[in-house]
C-alpha cells in the first residue's frame, strides 16, 4: 500500500540516491524529489564527483515551478563551497517554501549548519524522516568524511565447514553463477578491491567487475610486502584502464620496486616491517581519496584486517557444501583468535539471505 | 485460507502425527482422522511403539458413527500382524467408505498390500495426497524400515568461522539460549544422542533433554575406542533413567569394560581397529532398534560419519560471532577432504532458518 504523504516522496528520493551507489566516489549518494501542488515538479541525484548536487539538478528540472515548492532530500543540504556551491543557498534562491530532510550531514564542514541556514531564511524544515535508511546507504561517507579512513567490507565464499578453497588449492568453483553475479556488482559498489599476494600468485585474478552490463571498476589493491607478485600478473596488466596499488613494506627489493612502477603501477610503502602495517596503509589509501574497499581474500589477510579492527562489515557467502581438508584447506578467516568464547567478535544488524543455492550473511563486526 | 476439503482434513491429520515425532521409537507417526456427514467423528494418532495405531483409535472414538464415514491417514494401513493386528481389516469391519492415504508404507512388509486389501472389499481408496509432507516427516522410518540402520543427523553450533571451541577448548557458549533450547527438543525426537570421548572428556555433558517440560530421553551413546572416558564422567551416571551404550574397539583393556559393565552400562565391540568401524556400530545400533541418531561431537567423529557416509542429515548452526584460532580451535567438521571443489559433498533440499540470533542450516548430505 502507497499512500500519498511524505513518506512516500522520501523514499523516491532514496531510491534516486541508492541507483547511484558506487559512482559518487568519497561523496555520499543523494536523492530529491521536488513536490508542488500534489505534483512532482523535479528529481535529481547526486551522479559523479564534481558533478551537480542532487538539489541543483532537481531545481534545474523544476524551473519556475521550484518556487513554493517542498523538497525531500536524503541528506542535509550543504552549506560549505565544496566543488560547487553550497545548495541551501541554490534551495533559497530558488523560493523552495519546504524542506524534508532524512538525516544531518556527518560532514564537520555542514553538521546541521545546512539546515540552520535554511531555518534563518524562514523556510519550514522537516527533519529524521527515514533517517535510518538514508545513513546506512552512506554508511562509507559516514565512516570516510569523519576517519579519512576507507570502510572496508571483507566478502568470503566459503563452504558450510568454512573452506574457501580445498586441500590442494582448488577453488572454482564454490558459489553459484548467481552469487558470483553478486560479487561484480559489491566490486562496482567500491573503489578499491583488494586481495593479498598469496591469493595474487594462487589464482590470478584479474579483480574486475564484470557483469552483464558495464561496471565502475575498482582500483586494484594488493597487500604485498616484499612484491613478489609476478610481473605479468592479470593485475599488473592493463594500468590505463584499471590502476593497481600495492601495498608493501620497506623491505622490499629496490629492483623490484622499480619493475612495478614502471609498468605504471603505484607502490605504497607501509611500515619497515616484515609484513605490510595495515592501519598505515588504510591512512595512506584514505589519503588517496578512497573512501571504500571490498576485501575479497585470503583468510590471512581478513584476518589481519580484523585483528586490527579494520574491518567494517563482513559479507559471508556459504555454499551447501562441505569440502574437509583440515588445516591444508584454507578457512575464511584466519587469525591467532580469542582464548574465551565470550571474548569473540561478535556481528551486529545481521542479515541472512539466500542467493541462489548459497547462503550470505552479513554484519557489521562490533569491536570490544 | 483454509477450505473444507480432503486437504483440510488431511493437513489436521499430519499435525496429529508430527505431535508424537519423538515418542514412537522405530515406528512411524501416523494420523487419523474420521469424518462423517461433514464431521469430525474420530481422530487418532500414533503415541507409542506396541499401543494403539492412529486408525484404530480414531475408530474407538468414532464409535458407530465409523460406519459410512471417510479415513484420511498419513501413512497406508498395515496389513500385517505386527505387535497389533492389521488396521485395514479394522477399517473394513468398522465399515468405512472411503480411505484417502497420504504415502504408502515402504515397509516391505506393507508396501501397497494395505491399500490392496481395502480396494478388495470395495472401499473407495485415492492415495498421494500431501504424500512428500508425510514422507518428510517419516524420514527416519524410511530409511530404517529398509536398511535396518539408524538415520543419523549431525547438528553442530559453530562461529561464522566454523569453530565449534576456541583455542583454549572454551565453548560455552557459542549459540543462543533458543538454539540450545531447539537441540533439546532435537534429542526429544531423537532415540540416541551420540558424541565422541573428545567431547566427554572436554565438557563432561549430560547429553539429556532438558526444557522448559519432561522430554522423551535419548539413549547417551559414546564412541570410545579405547573406553578411555573417565568412571566418573556425568554419561555414565543414572543409568536406570537413561541408559548409556559405549562403541569400543577390541583393542579396548578389559578391566576398563568390566568396569563400564559394572555400571550398567552397555558395550558394543565394533571391530579390532585402532579406531571404532563406524559402520559396523550403526548395525549394531539399528539391531537394538535405535532408529534415530542425533550426533553432537565433536568435529572429527561428524567428518568420519561423513566420510563413511553415515550422516543422512545434517542441522549445522551459526552464532553470528567470529573466534579465530587457525587449526588450535577445533572444527564443526574435521576429515581428510577432497583435492577439488567439485567433489565436495552437496546439501539437498537446504533450508535456512533464524533461531534468535543464530542462523541454521539444514540439508541432505548426497554422496556421488
Amino acid at each position: 500500500m502507497q499512500l500519498l504523504n511524505d513518506e512516500a516522496y522520501m523514499r523516491l528520493a532514496l531510491q534516486l540516491a541508492q541507483s547511484a551507489l558506487g559512482q559518487t566516489g568519497v561523496n555520499p549518494v543523494v536523492g530529491c524529489v521536488l513536490v508542488k501542488d500534489g505534483r512532482i515538479v523535479g528529481m535529481g541525484a547526486h551522479l559523479k564527483r564534481g558533478h551537480g548536487h542532487a538539489e541543483v539538478l532537481a531545481l534545474q528540472m523544476a524551473g519556475e515551478e521550484a518556487r513554493g515548492s517542498t523538497a525531500y532530500v536524503t541528506l542535509e543540504p550543504c552549506s560549505h563551497y565544496g566543488k560547487t556551491p553550497p545548495c541551501s543557498d541554490r534551495l533559497i534562491e530558488a523560493g523552495v517554501a519546504r524542506v524534508v530532510v532524512a538525516g544531518t550531514d556527518p560532514n564537520p564542514q555542514v553538521a546541521g549548519s545546512g539546515i540552520a541556514k535554511l531555518r534563518d531564511r524562514g523556510i519550514d524544515v522537516t527533519v529524521g524522516l527515514l533517517e535510518a535508511e538514508a545513513s546506512a546507504m552512506n554508511e562509507v561517507f559516514n565512516k570516510y568524511i569523519v576517519t579519512r579512513m576507507p570502510f572496508v567490507t571483507l566478502k568470503s565464499a566459503s563452504t558450510l565447514d568454512g573452506k574457501i578453497a580445498s586441500k590442494t588449492g582448488d577453488s572454482k568453483w564454490i558459489t553459484s553463477e548467481a552469487s558470483r553475479a553478486f560479487v561484480h556488482t559489491l566490486r562496482h559498489r567500491h573503489q578499491g578491491i583488494m586481495v593479498g599476494a598469496g591469493t595474487v600468485i594462487a589464482d590470478d585474478p584479474l579483480l574486475s567487475a564484470r557483469g552483464d552490463v558495464p561496471a565502475v571498476q575498482p582500483v586494484r589493491i594488493v597487500a604485498d610486502s616484499l612484491l613478489r607478485i609476478p610481473l605479468d600478473a592479470r593485475v599488473l596488466q592493463e594500468q590505463d584502464r584499471q590502476p593497481t596499488i600495492l601495498l608493501a613494506s620497506a623491505q622490499a627489493p629496490a629492483e623490484r620496486r622499480a619493475a612495478m612502477e614502471a609498468r605504471g603501477v603505484q607502490v605504497l610503502t607501509c611500515g619497515d616491517g616484515p609484513q605490510v602495517d595495515l592501519t598505515l596503509a588504510m591512512q595512506k589509501l584514505g589519503e588517496l581519496e578512497i573512501g571504500s574497499i571490498l576485501l575479497e581474500g585470503g583468510g590471512q589477510l581478513g584476518g589481519a584486517m580484523l585483528e586490527r579492527r579494520l574491518l567494517d562489515k563482513v559479507v559471508l557467502m556459504y555454499a551447501p557444501k562441505i569440502i574437509g581438508g583440515g588445516s591444508a584447506a584454507p578457512a575464511n578467516l584466519s587469525f591467532a583468535g580469542f582464548a574465551k568464547m565470550a571474548e569473540a567478535i561478535t556481528l551486529d544488524r545481521v542479515q541472512v539471505e539466500t542467493i541462489g543455492p548459497d547462503i550470505c550473511v552479513t554484519g557489521y563486526p562490533v569491536y570490544a
